[in-house]
């Protein structure tokens, strides 16, 4: 290098003077050698300034190497998060939330269709939409009532006589539920049947709580009147069975919705956001998620579909949801003995267990329950929208945002306050692309899914057909489902990687309706734990279940996830879920009357959600912490010694590889921690920037078997996937240590034996992904 | 930027202006003004060579930017690879051979470790070692005669008096093979027991073998003796069991192994490389690879191990190998019919399917068959030897090097010819290391793998333990187990994408002992396909099988493999395998003498598996070719549309998604091909070559479906998994066709349609990953 440039020097300075001397060769020798010299020196001090300019003035494509060489350096841009976060507007979401909602759009529905086409429209839009967007179609099984034969449940007496029908309808108090499209109050996947007998009261038809009451009553032959709550919807139903139950009822309980308010004239909407008496919970009453026809494939026009009789995890009764005006007169007039003290609800009688069947002294007295479902299934066509921004530097490297699209009625929380919380986010990211004021890093895509009310079936799909390319370059998966249950304060599930990134989020935005709070500041009033590493910080809750679309990216893809919504106050409210939840009465008016009125929770979310959004798509190094995953791996370890260890020890199965994998992650998590903060990585080959982000990404990944799970549909992340143990430790771990201790066979201490080890394998092997790279 | 320069310039100039002004401020105007202008012009010219040199003369950390800039961007150095191929010498790999030839080395004994310390010792030289080497453990199920009581096989007279002891251990010819070490000939995971009964000749113990045999012959209770070939060791017993029959034994035919050669006189070794009478092919009698307790586990000390009942796909009855001498004896002296004539192998006498038992006319009338065989089983620590050079530019990508390191006797050809040939390559490459000049762009991982012979033990735990991080990070497997089994031509096997590298590799490698012809030019002669891209090239074979430690690279992690060797001129023998195989005469003696006297093929094996390992561990963008993948499923997907469309067809399950799935890959591959052809990757940022070559890399893994093959374990990759059809296409769909088709049964034509889903999703998912990222 240095000889080049004195040499060339050199060259450029005789040349010079040589042509100098041409002009003036007739003036005298001193003056012209001190003419020359003086040359030599100017005409040095020139060129060192030009080549000063020419190394370091040239800055573009110049000095600082290839244009790329800081495009690639770049972090996350806080004054476009300022920008972002001031245009973030309630109203806008309020009108999108009053379009999306227009109609009911039950999946598949007309009403589906023209949501289809309004978030086309919004994401194709030139001013505001996506880089792209376009619908992706799958031919999805799905259960419909038969709108020529509405189901019915009636009371009928020994004669015949019909004493009681239960309401088929909700009872309308606005326009907007007299829509003739308000689909009928059922239990999807319920099968079509005739069953007639004795009613029982059947608590929340937990496996426990049939054990229970066929202690007393025999419950072949008879109809089970269930509470929602306890146990899955489709649940309900299938530990009936066993005991030769032919038919079950199911409603939401004054006590678990309404915080015991029964009475439309001015406790129940309209009045207040708490259910009217005729409201009914609709839902899916499946337990897998994704088309059942289809498991593990995409459901294309030619795919195979498995015998509709092959299906398992659905009602093998008939089973029909029912308001609590009508379970009030059922219930109360149940003969029989008194059910227990946590069996009972809202209503002023003693539940009772059912004689089977109704007392002497009531109206029934003799008579059975009869259902008449007329459920009927169908393989239709369900439409995902998906809308992508296509990344600057890293365009392999997604960021998936998404919701479900569709709803059971008009939907206005569920789904569409997150539909609307999501256009929001798309218009002012989409201006910024299309002014060209913004590119991210990485690429975002977002699904509007369909199908979700039926089993998450729009993204479980997409993650069928997609699952080589989402698993390679998934950076996260971030759900906004019901965006505002209430608005109260900020809630997060997900995994325990993504608590940093949603805090920094969340502190970054002000709290709805309150003076210099943030979002976080009033969160960890509400929910707050104690951290090893943090101190008192809020508490964010765990992916363990298949509650939204969630589920196919966490346990099928084991992509790292998380689940955002404001929600409730629980001094101020038992209601298991906001009170209109799948009913009619979720409807714009309901939303905006009662829920979020000036829609400034769903602004807050909006913000947060864009936030954690923005800097996973621009960060240079991803914000995802795996020293966090080692807390709770830890917490898991902890829980697990304290509630297995003694009684594994004495079967000679040692605990000591589970200790030494959680031992090792946490060394690895610490040393990778300490390897992105010492490290200089804006400045070094971007190669080693996306080596450690490949760890970060991935972790999650490194935690699934999918063969450790053979009965629970694909859910292959060895830490979150469903238990029913209810211990908060290593699912497969306590499932199985649940079974063993019960059952005390050698055969299932082998199981527990086997969820050891593969819970120990995933660990190590997620450990290794975070050492150094070799 | 511009604007910068221009501005910069006039104020320099301006500068110089005024100071040559004052010193020559009493000239005359007119000449002072064209002076000036001079002055201007020649400053400017001045100047812009400054700029020049200083924007382009300074390179490092200079106008190329950061260090790094060029390091990321450098490609393979020919000068480099011209270096490797030089120095890998023949008289190396020949002492090597002899070193690991010295005694016996079956696996988890002392001549095991023998080897795993002298591996260990050169890959820790300092000179000419690797950055780092260790030893990984496994306690795994193995199983071994017993040195107290040896297998015997005895012809018993219906008085209990041994008529013919069979020999117990090989003849020997020279000191090596007397060794105390020399493991007795067994079947290991054949069951100890003592069988006895009437025999009869079972052809290769295939299932339509034993089908036949028991037409004639009253199979219940009968020994059946096989020769080897047609179907697996473990499978001639475990077809065998179903029919009643109680022992098996195996020998290999002379017709299959010596070209028809019988005697020990001067027709085989240690007069040729042909098996002598007493040789016995030792092995692995067990079907599933890995190690059998510890299915999908690492088998570490704390692993859970399922009862050992639980295994399948072990011999259900005894088995036990014995030599031709030995067989000859039992075979010629069979009562019954002949046998068909393809059943008919190299001994002087018709072969006869047993009356059952022996001819009247033989000294054997009315005797049985007894086999003892003693075996036991036993957990045993095996270990790997692993050895790394680390990547430069990209650590966090691997290209793994393997062979296993155990086996039978003193495995000179199998393995030690491959563990000869991958100690040659890392004295060169690791002395290149040590040396400063060089360092892969990538990092390189050898591994020597342990208990190879008794399933592919040592691989298979690796890949379990570190799953999550191979699948993750491993560019490509080379295999290079049996390097030579002769010295005629270059033999390959693996995804259709390594085919180009191979070739490039193999066009700059000369044949050994030809002139001015490379080992491509040597091998398109002996083995070649016209391809429709490429015209005549040399053929590679497809890794469908576990033959070799590949199996759980290639089917359980779905990372591309290639399996390389030396092999027969097939017009001058056609044993099944080079005849010393697995016998107590695979020695340095054999080797050296009869296999490859002079190592010129060994040599040859190093230099084209390292010129392999080099370019995939240092070229910019991966020199893996999708479209030669696409080519393989056309070829693929003709078979199968002419083999199944007509019938498929008439039970409505269309074939269009997977036509539609194979051109989509055809069309992405052709698109992938085009921007690598068309791009200045190494002008452009390296996350897009990085992009890219993730591209290239994960292709096979998107090809995985753990589920696909419940019963097949480990095989996970759906165009490659084994199959029992015997077709050239997706190996599910033809299994599943050839049952359906032979039961006729609905629930079998339900599988055929699966597995078309399973492909053609497979291969769409596959496609999706070579389309652009996004």
């Amino acid at each position: 290098m240095g000889g080049c440039v004195s040499s060339c020097t050199r060259v450029a300075v005789i040349n010079w003077i040589e042509s100098d001397q041409t002009r003036e060769r007739f003036h005298q020798g001193k003056t012209m050698i001190k003419k020359v010299l003086i040359g030599i020196v100017c005409g040095a001090a020139v060129l060192t300034v030009g080549i000063l300019i020419g190394h370091f003035g040239i800055t573009k494509g110049g000095s600082s190497g290839p244009s790329w060489v800081e495009d690639v350096a770049k972090d996350v841009d806080q004054s476009l998060i300022e920008k972002f976060l001031s245009e973030v507007d309630n109203i806008q979401i309020q009108e999108n939330l009053r379009e999306l909602t227009k109609v009911p759009h039950m999946a598949t529905t007309a009403g589906d269709e023209q949501t289809v086409q309004f978030m086309l429209k919004r994401w194709q839009d030139a001013e505001t939409g996506l880089d792209d967007a376009w619908r992706e179609e799958y031919l999805v099984y799905l259960s419909f009532p038969d709108p020529k034969n509405p189901n019915k449940v009636t009371v009928v007496s020994p004669s015949d006589t019909v004493l009681h029908a239960i309401r088929e309808k909700e009872k309308t108090y606005n326009p907007e539920e007299d829509d003739p499209a308000v689909v009928q109050p059922y239990a999807a996947y319920s099968p079509a049947g005739h069953p007639k007998g004795k009613l029982v009261y059947a608590n929340q038809g937990k496996p426990s709580d049939y054990q229970v009451l066929n202690q007393t009553v025999d419950l072949r032959g008879t109809i089970a009147i269930t509470r929602y709550g306890g146990a899955g919807r489709g649940a309900k139903a299938i530990n009936a069975a066993p005991y030769g139950v032919i038919g079950v009822l199911v409603y939401t309980d004054p006590l678990d919705i309404n915080d015991g308010l029964m009475s439309d004239i001015n406790e129940t909407y309209p009045h207040s956001w708490y259910l009217p008496p005729s409201g009914v919970e609709r839902g899916s009453f499946n337990v897998q998620f994704g088309d059942m026809l289809t498991p593990y494939l995409a459901a294309k026009e030619d795919t195979y579909r498995i015998p509709a009789e092959d299906i398992t995890g659905i009602p093998p009764i008939p089973i029909q949801p029912i308001g609590f005006e009508d379970a009030y007169i059922l219930i109360c007039a149940l003969d029989g003995e008194n059910a227990p003290q946590d069996w009972q609800g809202a209503f002023n009688c003693t539940y009772k267990y059912g004689g089977p069947g109704f007392k002497p002294t009531s109206a029934f007295n003799g008579s059975d329950v009869k259902l008449d479902i007329f459920n009927y299934e169908e393989v239709k066509n369900s439409s995902n929208v998906m809308g992508i921004i296509r990344g600057s530097v890293e365009p392999d490297r997604y960021v998936i945002y998404g919701n479900h699209r569709d709803s059971w009625v008009h939907g206005a929380i569920d789904p569409s306050s997150g539909t609307s919380v999501m256009l929001e986010l798309t218009r002012v990211l989409g201006r910024m692309v299309k002014q060209g004021q913004w590119r991210p890093r990485r690429s975002i895509i977002f699904g509007s899914w369909g199908a979700e009310e039926f089993g998450l079936i729009g993204s479980a799909e997409y993650t069928e057909q997609y699952f080589a390319k989402l698993s390679e370059r998934t950076v996260a998966y971030i759900n906004v489902d019901i965006a505002v249950f209430a608005n109260a304060t900020l809630s997060a599930s997900g995994m325990p990687s993504v608590q940093n990134i949603i805090f920094t989020a969340a502190k970054q935005v002000d709290a709805p309706g309150l003076v210099s709070t943030s979002v976080y500041d009033n969160w960890i009033k509400y929910s707050n734990r104690t951290s090893p590493a943090h101190g008192v910080i809020p508490r964010i809750g765990y992916l363990t279940g298949a509650g939204s679309d969630y589920a196919a990216f966490a346990h099928y893809l084991g992509i790292t996830s998380m689940d955002i919504s404001y929600t409730y106050d629980r001094s101020k409210t038992n209601a298991r879920i906001y009170p209109a939840y799948h009913t009619a009465y979720d409807t714009f008016n309901y939303a905006s009357k009662f829920i979020d009125p000036g829609f400034l929770s769903h602004q807050a979310i909006a913000r947060t959600a864009g936030n954690v959004l923005i800097q996973l798509a621009d960060s240079l190094v991803l914000p995802l912490n795996c020293s966090d995953y080692a807390e709770t791996l830890e917490d898991y370890l902890k829980t697990a010694v304290s509630l297995y260890e003694e009684k594994l020890e004495s079967r000679k199965i040692s605990m000591e590889p589970l200790k030494r994998a959680v031992a090792n992650f946490r060394s690895a998590a610490s040393h990778l921690d300490n390897v992105i903060r010492t490290s200089d990585l804006a400045n070094e080959t971007p190669l080693k920037v996306r080596a450690i982000n490949d760890q970060l990404m991935l972790l999650d990944r490194a935690f699934l078997d999918p063969l450790a799970f053979p009965d629970k549909y694909a859910y292959r992340h060895v830490i979150w996937a469903s238990s029913s143990a209810g211990q908060p430790t290593f699912p497969g771990l306590a499932d199985a240590f649940a079974n063993a201790d019960l059952s005390g066979q050698s055969s299932d201490w082998n199981k527990v034996h086997y969820h050891l080890s593969v819970a120990s394998q995933a660990i190590e092997g997620a450990a290794q992904t975070l050492v150094d790279v070799i």
